[in-house]
């Protein structure tokens, strides 16, 4: 029986031929990374280890992004912790205040994550890299622990779906539409742990911002990871970004697939997710009236330069709507600059926004954004459970830049072809 | 007997031809102030008072600064109060995200303060507006409420200390250095519920930044405000920020000053307050080795155009230390907009800074920077009490705009001058 791409790149991880679904393996890593929540949990246990030290210094990334610039005493604290740990370690991949962005924009920006690469973040939305080719999937604090001490870390071979992309996608859909129409069609459950592997003649049309969107959100479906395979964007990408040779891993003809889907990405429309739960997705044109009190354009899911790009290109020229609050965040030190000599900070601030330094903040009701009883968020974010972003009682609609920008543009949720 | 600048205004807002210190009068109010946390008690309290309206729409203004974009669920059902509030009772001069800014930048950037104003706020750095020649002071929540709805105040009039500067600063000293000289010769309480009239030929030397920050601090030397005469430059900015007409007061030569003191701007050094207390102060050539971890530019005090402008000059084509967080906080939208323009900002994320959206944030320990145990930061806010800026056993040292822009860079406290 063949290999998918997933099953390959553990393979060669493992020591092994091959591998099949559902086979416990120990795998090499590449990278292990952990955040300012995750890590301090992680360097607590490799203390109760008593290890003396770490397998390797450069194959280590710490990324203090979720509540920076600390937003309270106890995030100082953990941060404070992290900090200690990487000087005491020497760990070359250490991201502070000032050097930092959302930790799944920020490792592919600095060439840490590329293809063939096996990769544990204590993070859940770790299975971003995978757009480049890579199998990446979040841990809990102890396997990073582990992961930091030895190097290694042990998995079950995931069984695999295929969705097969084809056709061109309409103007103003994106990756988040995408993956908003799959996890819609499968369910939050849909992929429960199986890889996700997005293969076809579709994927030609979408930019590298958008293959990380959906690889990002493949844990929305329940996925263990998401992969894409290794085209010329994907290769200029990573030479552009890094310095690190990369292993290109096809899937075998005779791959086995549980599950088969094809979507032809020409008939979607811009897709939304209702509260509470991002498999609770509707078309645009079909929303209603949902007034709205806040916009969130940001996070690991959409904070990158398509998506600054194609919500300026929106709100150019226009006001946000009365009452209305919105909040840019854009993912990294890198693309905060770029964005600013682009003009696209600028037409936000013109327009009423404000932008935020980078930070995972309000998608996971940190800071910079929370909301109050029964109030309503169009958010570029990933999650929509309940108070996720604040109250209980608060609501999250989760959509596409361009579908945040339009409905910043209205005050209520909108699509990109209601403005002028 | 003749009256100081503060007591004719006071006078005449009284109705009374004249007033004399220690006399308890009734003023009107040419504006009432509250921000996201005073104005909900406020609000509260005139809800109780069972008030039917304000008592002009346009007289009040509601700035949400200190915790916005909300910080968390408690600061963003604050901030729906105020909403609500600003809503149902049509408050003009209402701020929210997007609009906003530091409440003391931004009413002046909006023209809502000029000379001869009567100005109450409901937060203690509101004598910053005496900057422009107004009467302004900090109140409590209550205070703000029955400003809310009567439109009046009472107050003792305040005894007065005059301050004559004279003499040109040197290159760096700036009104943080000046401010923080006088507050460490007369002590925290020096000026208690006196008014503190500054004035002589070295006014002609600070910009209105200067006086913005001068008068800021007005309230760290325990005084009921702080006031300087209006000059062609006072006149040039009033006109340009605003369309309301405004009265200028100048002090009777024979008016009762209960302490007089002479300050040669020109012998002053950059100048630093230790902690705990802003009363601590050292001039930068004899603070030793002290070892920092943070660095915030920004606040009511020191978040302006003249701030960012002097802390770029000094930062460009630096790095800032290693392990060393930089944040800068532009105080308004606008200033934002204006230090994108001039290419300030970009200066300090090259330099490695992050750059915040306006809040008062780390300033008091709200959130955007707080500190752990045993941190030390260079603040060029305002107060350094123990716990300000988060940890208890943190350490505050407060600055102008140029020293923490050089110790950013030297990751220790330094001056401008040891900067190549």
């Amino acid at each position: 029986m063949g290999m998918t791409m997933t099953q390959k790149i553990l393979a060669a991880h493992a020591g092994l031929p091959s591998v099949c679904a559902g086979q416990l393996i120990e795998a090499d890593l590449d990278l292990v990374l952990g955040n300012d929540i995750t890590s301090p949990v992680a360097i607590h246990e490799m203390d109760k280890m008593k290890v003396d030290g770490v397998f390797d210094k450069d194959k280590i990334a710490l990324v203090l992004d979720h509540f920076v610039p600390n937003k309270d005493i106890k995030s100082a604290q953990h941060c404070k912790c992290v900090r200690e740990f990487a000087c005491r370690h020497d760990i070359t991949n250490y991201f502070d205040v000032g050097e930092m962005g959302i930790e799944h924009a920020l490792l592919p920006e600095k060439g840490l994550t590329v293809a063939g690469d096996v990769i544990i973040g204590a993070d859940s939305h770790t299975c971003t890299y995978g757009a480049l080719g890579a199998f990446s999937t979040g841990v809990g604090s102890t396997d990073m622990a582990a992961g930091m001490a030895t190097g290694k870390a042990w998995f079950k071979v995931p069984a695999a779906i295929k969705f097969n992309l084809t056709g061109k996608p309409a103007k103003w859909i994106s990756g988040k539409d995408i993956i908003l129409h799959i996890i819609g069609m499968i369910g939050v459950d849909g992929a429960l742990y199986k890889s996700m592997e997005f293969v076809g003649d579709g994927i030609q049309y979408l930019s590298m911002d958008d293959r990380f969107t959906i690889a990002n959100m493949a844990i929305e479906a329940g996925g263990k990871n998401g992969i894409f395979p290794v085209d010329d964007l994907t290769k200029q990408y990573m030479e552009k970004h890094s310095k690190r040779p990369y292993v290109i891993y096809e899937a075998d003809e005779d791959a086995e697939y549980e599950q088969e889907f094809t979507i032809d990405l020409s008939t979607l429309k811009p897709t939304v997710a209702f509260p509470h739960l991002p498999e609770n997705t509707h078309t645009i044109d079909e929303v209603g009236e949902i007034k709205i009190d806040q916009v969130v354009i940001g996070s690991c899911t959409n904070g990158r330069m398509d998506d600054l790009r194609v919500a300026a290109s929106i709100l150019k020229g226009h006001r946000v709507a009365k009452g209305l609050r919105v909040i840019v965040i854009p993912a990294t030190q890198q693309i905060y600059l770029d964005a600013m000599e682009e003009g696209l900070l600028k037409t936000f601030i013109e327009a009423g926004a404000v932008v935020s330094t980078p930070t995972c903040g309000p998608c996971l009701g940190g800071y910079m954004g929370i909301l109050a009883e029964h109030e309503r968020c169009v958010s570029t974010t990933n999650r929509n459970f309940v108070g996720r972003m604040g109250h209980v009682e608060s609501e999250i609609y989760l959509a596409s830049p361009a579908v945040a920008a339009a409905s910043a543009i209205t005050g209520k949720l909108s699509g990109p072809d209601e403005i002028a």
